[in-house]
């Protein structure tokens, strides 16, 4: 087995499987293999900022990424549910699994850092208007000594959004990519993305159209050809990690038993870069 | 300046000065004053609860100690507040003014462990109840390796209730006694606890009836005698504090500016073990 760092990401859609993963977690810890978890909470965000009266809005940017729109309100209802429901949640669920989970958001310790987006460009009803309140940004900056301080120590990290502006406020970051961030700034061979799709699929509708492997290089076409809603954010995500070191990249189903296994085995999508030297004898 | 570890609680009330603090704290940091932060939330909690749905409920013990109703959706909602928008809260307040601040509920890491009440007596309409369904319970061990780890990286820890039971679930406990077994576990020479009244009030509409000073052995009378609501608890967590070897403890008034100046200079209640001796000559 590969003793190097997991960074492994688990988002916020319904119906993913928690307690197998976190089953599956806690079997990986207790034979040594060491990991982070970066976990997101999307959906119980939009349910709980219904509740309170302040439901989700989304923009599109002119090339047609979808993000949340972060007024400061937000941000808060952001922070109660990313960072007290589901970050304590995760760490609930480990510890009484007897792991030493220790969770952290991007604002602790400065733990991911980066710009602040002033103006947001985003399509309304055709055209192209600036956002400037947004409470949005990227991950530039991990702070790794932190995070090696922890896992020396014995504990295991738990992360999620929001992270830290380089004035001190927080910002909404995309988590696969602040997990992608993390793996890189660690030196982390491997970063498996789990969410509730197989992986990248030829047709949206049908499971068995599944990509099972590209290469690094056949990232970008892929993306163009095939991602829709939230994909695109995963394969950016994922180069992103390649770019920064990371050897191997899944895309694969978190509603499934053993999630990480199964990734392993290649049932999801699986990014390397370089793709293996195909077996002798092949021209 | 002592540069012993100083451990500071603040409220959960409104009106306290948060920004003030804040400043101060910076300050503090600033001047190489070692120091953690302990906090609530329970007024955000009430009003959260009962935007959710779930108003709050308090049950009322034989001894007539008032506590949260914290049933499992309680406890979900408790989390969101405290661990999300408090915690986070305050991180981020401490971050944008330069404090390499550190956000963790008593979960992380197993920072605050302890038994779970399995049955809470509780008075209700003159009879005593036996409630079983109730997440509270109570520290007993502080993990103060992570602590004095984050501390000597330099980091600056912000903690929270919940704590973790010791079968591995969340449980409510009190901040006011969670910080005093926290700085009796971390050998800190001073606890200051700071809430919306000036200190202990002989009568609680008269701010000018405030007890300056208490000797430890005079704390159980006076709690008796004029402990009204919540300054039960804090002259309880007083006492456990004095018990586990804090030499001072100050209840003081966290409405104002510079409170821990204030606190120190003698406004609020303090609680000295033992008093010093009187000035010499006095018999």
């Amino acid at each position: 087995m590969d003793r190097g760092l997991w960074v492994i990401k688990v988002g916020g859609a319904e119906g993913l499987n928690r307690e197998g993963l976190a089953d599956e977690l806690a079997e990986l810890y207790r034979r040594g293999q060491p990991w982070i978890l970066v976990h997101g909470g999307s959906k119980q965000l939009d349910r709980v900022a219904t509740a309170l009266g302040h439901p989700p809005r989304f923009l599109t940017s002119p090339s047609g990424y979808v993000s949340r729109r972060t007024d400061r309100r937000t941000l808060e209802i952001f922070e109660m549910v990313y960072c007290g429901a589901a970050n304590k949640g995760w760490v609930e669920r480990l510890q009484a699994r007897g792991v030493p989970a220790v969770g952290l958001s991007g604002l602790d310790g400065g733990l991911w850092r980066g710009p602040r987006k002033r103006a947001i460009r985003a399509v309304v009803d055709g055209r192209t208007v600036v956002v400037r309140d947004d409470y949005t940004g990227k991950v530039t900056e991990v702070n790794g000594a932190l995070l090696r301080l922890l896992l020396e120590a014995g504990y295991v990290p738990v992360l999620t959004p929001p992270a830290l502006s380089t004035e001190g406020e927080a910002i909404n970051v995309d988590g696969d990519r602040a997990a992608a961030a993390t793996a890189a700034a660690l030196g982390a061979p491997l970063l498996i993305l789990l969410s509730d799709v197989p992986g990248l699929l030829r047709d949206l509708k049908d499971p068995a159209s599944r990509i099972p492997r590209l290469a690094a290089d056949e990232l970008e076409a892929a993306r163009r050809r095939w991602a829709r809603g939230r994909m695109g954010i995963k394969l950016l995500a994922a180069r992103e990690a390649l770019e920064g070191g990371v050897g191997r990249v899944i895309l694969a189903d978190g509603r499934l038993d053993r999630p990480i296994a199964r990734a392993l085995a290649g049932e999801g999508t699986e990014i390397l870069d370089p793709l293996p030297a195909p077996p002798e004898g092949v021209p």
